[in-house]
């Protein structure tokens, strides 16, 4: 394997990383630190023996191991289940963890996610710092995984007041050699904003995406239904399981912008309802400008 | 230029095809004809000289002309402009019409497009057929225009009853020399399938992006937005003007398939209220389910 980045003093930034869920998020946090060369030996944790295997295979993982030996041996233990998931595996592997063993995690909410981890963890909640690559894909599963994903993605890491400096350093170099850039931020407010960007598009996209599949003429619609349709739905495919949980762990923040969302539509759908071309205009200007000044500035094109 | 496909008895399909609005539409539709070599000479029409000028130097069109004078030499006429300037466009190009002239379309909507051309044609309506490609992108403008646009893409045509066969077959042959295939349609079955599978999403869309960029923190949220928001928010950048005349000119479908959608968000709205997670994990399972499917069918993944 080729090293692209020189571990310091000659030893790897990670001896033993535990990944568990080993699927697009796990199993390409994997592949990047192999690829900047970071990582010695990478053990995979999960409820499926099948898709464990198929880890190994692939070679996200070295081996594979329950929450129990894999907490005795990493240093590094990042948790990609759905959300809902994480307090049991915390729990399982609280009693076991490595006096320098840091943990953090790749849910798309926070402020759940460090409820959960501190019931889990209690005394032992130091060793973990809540993490959201700002990465993914309709795709899911090990196959899925590339080690490109994080590339000049933005990694949200909303550190607790128990993690100490050293940890949080050694976290955003990790991320960093994954090709990501990190920032920090208050877990609320990661969640207000992620429920606006994030969630509900997902929200809107799969309530559309119903709506259209229980139609009568739902064959004849999809038929016709091009590219704007293909980019405005697709990720409405993503994981029901890991949206779920998603969506009950930042049930509030989503509800609230869902109402705001409301009430744009209701101004929309009146200006329609009233035949008036110009607040249409408007209203439609107003979203190409933003959508465009976006796309300029994000490198999201 | 390289003929990749012998026109009949040694003549190009068209002599001489006018193209009336010379973006995105209507210049792709120039270059997919001149790509198959059926077309000999093309003029551009439309209300901005510049943009005409940049039709000429992109090789869009041979030269430009007014509406009357291109009326009196086109045996195709193709109209994309916005939907709203049709009728007027119609009106001054009647009194010119050649005998063998075919005009057609590229209008979102079909209904109010063929009320328009009836009053604007009057007598000479049997030479309009309106049609639909169902094909488009976010980029507007002629520099956005290229051959390959139609290419495998469905064209929806919506013949009148004044049509004659013949014509109806010679823009089949039109439309598939550009690459792409055919389909009839009843207007009205079109003009509501496309609300559901179009135009919904793009109102939908742009009320999503207007209520992001108006949130006191946008620019933070802005920050964070992934692919799923720059996916999902995609159409949002279309033209404002275009869309404005095709939500006035579909008005009643879209505002009943507006009225569905938001009976399945409330529906969606009321589980996650609840915190009911089997209802939500059903919803997004349906919805999830439904969107691969398309996929794996469409050739649009």
């Amino acid at each position: 394997m080729v090293k692209k980045e020189q571990p310091l003093q000659g030893r790897p930034l990670i001896d033993v990383l535990a990944v568990v869920g080993v699927g697009l998020i796990g199993g390409s946090f994997a592949l990047a630190l192999r690829r900047a060369g970071v990582v010695g030996r990478v053990i995979g944790v999960g409820r499926s023996q099948e898709t464990l295997r198929r880890a190994v295979d692939l070679g996200l993982v070295d081996e594979t191991a329950s929450a129990q030996d894999a907490a005795q041996q990493a240093d590094i233990i990042f948790l990609s289940t759905p959300i809902g998931a994480m307090q049991g595996v915390l729990q399982s592997m609280q009693p076991y963890l490595r006096s320098n063993a840091l943990i953090t995690d790749g849910g798309s909410t926070k402020h759940d996610v460090v409820k959960a981890a501190r019931l889990a963890l209690g005394e032992k909640i130091a060793h973990f710092i809540p993490g959201h690559p700002i990465a993914g894909a309709e795709t899911t599963g090990p196959e899925a995984a590339y080690a490109e994903l994080y590339d000049d993605r933005n990694v949200i890491l909303t550190p607790l007041e128990e993690n100490s400096q050293a940890d949080r350093d050694r976290l955003s170099r990790i991320w960093q050699s994954c090709g990501a850039r990190v920032m920090f931020m208050d877990p609320y407010v990661h969640d207000q904003v992620l429920a606006s960007v994030s969630h509900v598009p997902h929200f809107l996209a799969s309530v559309f995406m119903g709506q259209v599949a229980s139609a009568a003429n739902s064959d004849q619609r999809f038929a016709l239904a091009g590219t704007g349709f293909r980019d405005f739905t697709r990720i409405a495919a993503g994981s029901a399981e890991v949206w779920r949980d998603i969506f009950l762990s930042n049930r509030e923040a989503v509800l609230a912008e869902l109402d705001e969302v409301r009430l744009a539509l209701d101004a929309a759908q009146q200006a329609l309802q009233a035949e008036d071309g110009q607040a249409l205009y408007d209203f439609l200007e107003r979203a190409a400008v933003a959508r465009r000044f976006w796309a300029s500035r994000s490198g999201l094109k």
